[in-house]
């Protein structure tokens, strides 16, 4: 079952802006409605609070967890999308967030869905 | 023949934005004039209306189910595109909703439909 | 000879807003210098009307036969474009219009024509 | 030698807008300082006049010949551009005209020159 | 362990701007959770400052001598990339600087940083 | 050693505007460090002044001698870069110039060094 | 329902070797287990009979007739391949004949179905 | 658990010969030291044994589901390589199989495992 | 320093025969004569002893463990690509070996190793 | 007009056997019997004779020259392939030797020739 407290964070050292882009291409889960698998890619970008502010990152072996941790669980891809979207602003409040997930569809339709946090900037937008 | 009571929807749990493609590879329905099989691909793109105002997201299986209720129907391409941006306007009312159609061709030409509803993002208009 | 009179028409059934194109990839017609076979490629990209302005789509078909009708005529590159451009305008009466036609070349020389009716949306300029 | 007198037109039927791109991918002419052969792709582009302006289409066979008569000529890059930028303004007084011509290279440096007339259209720079 | 002595410079000999990469394809460190080997790419893209502001530029081998430095450290990709720029940053005090690192991933995960020190010219951002 | 006198010139006949590229693939001198070889190639991208203030182009053989003057001097990427601006904006008083050197690398570690001189057009910029 | 009195042949004029192929892109079947739509591209490839042995050819119209008089069979993948490879033998009494079938998939599984009749030269086996 | 009673057959109707492959993109299991997920692409390609001899294929669902059922079983790569091979050469005796195991990697380490039954076709040895 | 007391092994269940890829990324070591750092994929192949001759696999995560232990050994690319063989061979006493190191190259050149035990098959010969 | 008195020879070190081919992309002739100008590659492969034998290699710069004999000869594809084998023939006595010319051709009709003299090796042929 999805389990958020696998996340682990580490504080940035100082206020200098960066993005971060974790691309998951080995994501599973389960069909709601059919019990069968899903798999996804997972693309997770996003620029962390300033160390001022509190600033936090994600730690890369605990997002690996986490993602494992919806392996059977029965979840539409929105709801997937969603939640990993709700859980790790929860952990990180970063400036902004996105999580683009691609999946790679059933029934012959593949699907794509985007959702954000905060004001993304211009060129990553869509993208 | 088109059977929109097939489509069904899920509510959305919260207001976050996010945008959902599908892209149905495996479309099929008959050209009015000839009967001869028509194959394209349907994208269906959206964004669909916050939990507040009540937004829907349509399920995918009803979704394909949905597709699949053309496969009989002698209809042009340009009612199948409108067919399917009007049956889901209705079904889940989102922000806004793209619907591009691709086919094969006959006769030596290939045809692309484009039918918009609401504002289209800048950064998906002609893509 | 170019028959526009081969050319039959659909209503559109609302005014939801949509982009069509078509893209014949076997046009040939007769070099009116030469008498020799030309071969090019026709790319028609249009938004119809809407139904209450009394919006029509030209059928598919129709667009074949009407393509095949320059086979044995001679005439320029630039004036296939305009005819093209002048009929469908003539027909439809759509919001706008484009024909981009591609020509395999002759003695070494490759050629593009793009013809324009009505105000082409900034994304559909130069594409 | 360039001969702009082998250079015909054709007057072009209304005042519709549209653009027009030959590419020439066989063009030789001779290097003014050593004789050896250099061999380039010349690409035209321009928008002609209006009808009611007495706008007028280079004929495409003519554009061949005349290409043909650089095939002796010692000339430098920049001069053979420039050249037929010239010829073709004064020929046709087209509304803008853009020439890029592309050259193979001589001693492993190859060439690009774009010359201009006339205001050229966002969508068509450095293209 | 990660020296920044190691990095040398030399004095830019006038204030004509410039814009310098240099891309590391062979770049390895340690993770600090697990001990095993992290393989990335490090894009290094500045302006350094004009010579009459004391303007300087990164040796070539002497950044590939400090890249080796972090060999046998363990260390986060954030941190690696937070380091590289803060380094840089102190000994070239450039106009504006960006350090991109692109790492292969581990347990199927891929991930990108970018980290900024000043203005980014808008035809460098998020490439 | 880099000897500017080879370069030669030629006057441009007109003002109308054109844009030249030379692309040498072939480029080599030393690194100043090590004694080894570096390879590159070198873009270089202006406008040259109109004829109506002296403009001037520089003349193709002599640029390859030039080039091929810097095979045995010992000479930074940078300041490879910088010589060629240099020498060409003292030569020609070029309207805008630049100089766009790309290295095969050296210990793992490619480059790219762009210079300029004068206002780039937008559409050139970060190309 | 699949019907070989669709198929119509014709004679053909000579001894003389020939290759033919035929690759319909657009087959579509029905899964007999699920109903659901099968997608699936179908490649003919045969060597017909000498004249002197009342050799015949398939005609291609009525290849597409028989093709698409699948559209609505419940039918297994195995059982399509081996039934076309039936029909045609039946039909033409090539000196060799494959039909190879290529299916879109289902659940995330592709398939490739190859059936021969009569000895396959050795640079047409598992291609 | 890999579970052979899932899979289940069907009959050939015939001798006549035919090659059939299944490619299955979406196979996970775990890996037995870590428990860490592994991810891979399965290829059954197998000639059934004719009709005369009791010939069995086997049906695709089936194998689907059989495939699901080694999701959450902890196994090395050989041995799913070799348990596919044995549970499908005990169920169908087909005249000879290929499984052909292509895993995403683990620690940097691609890897590909190839297992036979039978006499491989030439032409299919090594691919 | 390389240890080969790292790798471990697993038995084979049986006597059907199977041939087994593992493809290393992220291998790097020390050049000997300089002390910088080599980057190289290394591919081992082989097929292992049948079970009743006592056959066996190499475990995967001990060969990564293994391939690790070269990090900061000075050894030229033969000596790695023989060690590797020599130790495998000693470990599994397979049919046949094969390792094949490729190599990202230093002062521009860069470089395959191939090193065999017993006899390999045809088809993987030179591949 | 074609001149082989331009071709000039080398001999060759020793009898060790070599294969050498030349590639010019850039030769140019004018068709017969229109008088417009024909482009094309010409291939030139040959063995020559072994040391102990007389053997030559002809010499590059002069080969250049030689095919720029052809640029204002009026001749056929077949006469030019068949002169350039001729005359290089009558110039090395090689031990085989292989003219292959590729033309862009005219009216839509690319081509190519192929002229042998003496035994082409097996993996030559048709290529």
């Amino acid at each position: 079952m999805p389990d958020a407290t696998l996340l682990e964070v580490f504080p940035v050292p100082d206020d200098a802006p960066f993005v971060i882009e974790h691309t998951n291409e080995e994501f599973t889960s389960l069909c709601p409605m059919t019990g069968h698998p899903d798999f996804g890619e997972i693309l997770l970008r996003y620029q962390r609070a300033p160390a001022s502010s509190g600033g936090l990152c994600v730690e890369l072996k605990s997002l690996k967890l986490y993602s494992q941790s919806f392996r059977n669980e029965g979840i539409f891809y929105e709801a997937v999308t969603n939640q990993i979207r709700d859980d790790l602003v929860a952990l990180m409040k970063p400036a902004w967030l996105q999580v683009i997930t691609t999946w790679r569809g059933r029934g012959g339709i593949r699907s794509v869905i985007r959702a954000d946090a905060g004001e993304i900037p211009e060129h990553y937008r869509g993208r």
